[in-house]
């Protein structure tokens, strides 16, 4: 079933805002089978938002418009909606109900101009916004059915899952099912990747791709059939024959972020985590916490920054410092094993490393990196040069490498090099 | 200048990848006088490509193309290209020399599939890539001229940057001037600063807008005008009317982020900071020290997840954390003079709280935030709730008030309240 979607507003045009929500919606009803044929972005300007709606209904049957349902004076998405559609705006009693009911809920005082989102285009049906105060609305032409949804993205989601899906599903049926499948790697790069699957024969109704989506790659793959079963069937085929060829590079293989995974490993070995860093400064910590219910296994950071912090938070000898330097083997695993014994944890991992722009030098330049582990097999330790990247690179990559260390020394794997 | 930028790539409309190059692109070239009208996004599909390329052109005079320039089978922008132009794909020998001493440089051995991308449209103009092995092309057609450039951002951006803008620029003079200007609050929701800007009376030719980028509200001014003179003081004038409004919630008016902000007033009142983090775990640092030369201010971040490592870490009493919980007034200020002493620092912010989704009671719910800062004049605790948002949404909004927190203790605000 083909799909467009157009958001809508300067912010996006003007590139103040990414457009996150055409991504999501994308990626969520390809799971129910509709294939996104193009993505549409136009400023709040009333010609442009007719003109992308004409565009659209002769590309997809199906249209999801978002954005510019707010109740200030730039929001005129709906104007512009019955200017297209030949109909005048309505207010909506509905719509006013939930409006004021959510503003009594919320403690606030309800402005004039929230009255605005209560209007909508007559003959359109209603969509509930339990999140926010603009609602949506559906309505159908000859040739598309277009939904009007919000832009603020928490309530563009859930009004499409709970919402927008159920009512595509009932106008559609015995339609080709598409299933797509991410399989995320780490340490191989995008070209060496398409080469090590080159000769690979894979099940005629399944499409690979590959997709640099920094710091990682991923191998993804679509299929389509007219069964569930046969689609699952080709998909596991191609997940099969790949893993076989480059296997040890996939760390997920269900849409599970490395953090998760790393997460549930930890849980799963009953194993507690210490973290101390200092370029990446809290960001490894940040990512394991992201995970609810991360405090499982996740005890304490320590991120010292300053070289005074790696002596006064983990013991490390300033004498070492100062001989070796912050940055260094010996350095990376006394911080390691000072956290280690500080937090009380079954593992701990360290990173100090140059981010940049500057305090680079010819022996360590920009992007020197060292990642140390310290647990009850003993101390592991690699040095790595991070570079031709930027600073916000450099921390991100680091952060995806001590992570994958993590992962794979989990895993009982030998071989921990990149 | 009407500009139209399409993005092509599966990655894009099966949702798996954010299109952040548009957004950039537009951002950066309307600073230049260029105003987008149009973002598209189409699948690797030779049809599609094409019918996006001639959309494009009836809708504006400059097109730029990114994304599909890549060395493997699913690339496949340059032959669609040449179905849309109507011209062959030739090699281009400088294209190919550079490809190949790039991997020279870098010491890995060219593959087959990268000879493809030194095949450009006959009669294109080559662009260099210096970060990456896709080179991009122009090629004008009587309706408008086409920029093709790579899709990894940092390939993209940079060819934009040092080749795409002067050529733009060399087309087109004595044109109209666009210049924007973002103004960044927290605090105020997007309803309430539209009712106190609503009376406002600003210059004809400066549009405002607003725009919620969680989790901030942004105001947005573009002034157009034949001269940059007038366009800046059409600004300056709409600026001030609106700072004499709601100025104390604007923490930026150039473009710089608020940890920019609090890191330039560390360094300008020569003050150090530590933090001690619970449920941010990292984010309030990581954010700090993504400014380069953050290390002049910042030195050290205890991320005490568990109770044990509040107690050895910042000495927070035990017998406290158990008669108060870990999520109280008391432990935050508690961790905030233990963050300042253990690090030596000048000033110490501290955060505990419940990010969710578990872990919340009637007394406590999920979004409970405790904020607490010790410096020299003393200590402040604040408490929070962050209620109908989700863990990471908490998490967030809980760091943003942190930072802005300091910002206002650091200008000597005696009104630090939300």
């Amino acid at each position: 079933l083909p799909l467009a979607i157009i958001s809508i507003g300067d912010e996006i045009t003007t590139g103040s805002v990414v457009d996150t929500n055409s991504a999501w919606i994308s990626e969520f009803l390809l799971e129910h089978g509709m294939e996104t044929r193009l993505h549409l972005s136009v400023p709040d300007d009333l010609r442009k938002v007719s003109r992308a709606l004409r565009f659209a209904q002769t590309q997809a049957r199906i249209v999801i418009v978002s954005g510019g349902l707010g109740p200030t004076v730039d929001d005129l998405t709906t104007e512009a909606a019955c200017q297209f559609l030949g109909v005048r705006p309505v207010l909506n009693q509905h719509a006013l109900d939930m409006i004021e009911s959510r503003f009594r809920a919320i403690g606030r005082e309800m402005t004039n101009n929230n009255r605005k989102q209560a209007m909508i285009p007559e003959g359109a049906e209603l969509l509930e916004n339990p999140f926010g105060t603009a609602p949506g609305y559906v309505f159908a032409t000859k040739r598309a059915c277009f939904f009007f949804v919000p832009g603020v993205p928490v309530e563009c989601r859930r009004m499409i899952e709970h919402q927008v899906l159920s009512k595509i599903l009932a106008r559609e049926k015995g339609k080709k099912i598409f299933r797509p499948l991410i399989l995320r790697t780490f340490g191989l790069t995008e070209s060496r990747l398409d080469q090590s699957l080159a000769e690979l024969e894979l099940p005629r109704n399944v499409r690979m791709g590959f997709r640099a989506v920094f710091p990682e790659i991923q191998i993804k793959l679509i299929a389509s059939g007219k069964t569930e079963a046969s689609v699952v069937k080709a998909l596991s085929r191609a997940q099969a024959a790949i893993k076989e060829k480059v296997g040890q590079y996939i760390f997920s293989e269900n849409g599970r972020s490395l953090e998760q995974v790393v997460g549930d490993l930890l849980r799963e070995k009953n194993r507690t985590l210490a973290i101390a860093e200092s370029c990446t400064a809290g960001l490894i910590a940040k990512r394991l916490t992201d995970i609810p219910g991360s405090s499982d296994y996740f005890l304490a950071g320590f991120i010292t920054y300053s070289n005074k912090a790696k002596t006064d938070m983990l013991e490390v000898p300033g004498r070492l410092i100062q001989e070796k330097g912050a940055v260094s083997s010996e350095v990376a695993l006394a911080m390691a094993e000072g956290a280690r014994s500080k937090a009380g944890s079954d593992m701990a991992l360290a990173v100090t490393g140059i981010a940049g722009p500057t305090g680079g030098t010819a022996e360590k330049p920009v992007g020197t990196m060292h990642i140390a582990i310290a647990d009850e097999r003993g101390t592991w330790e690699k040095k790595l040069f991070l570079l031709r990247a930027e600073r916000s690179q450099i921390r991100e990559l680091a952060a995806q490498t001590a992570l994958e260390v993590i992962r794979r020394r989990l895993l009982g794997q030998k071989n921990l090099e990149f």
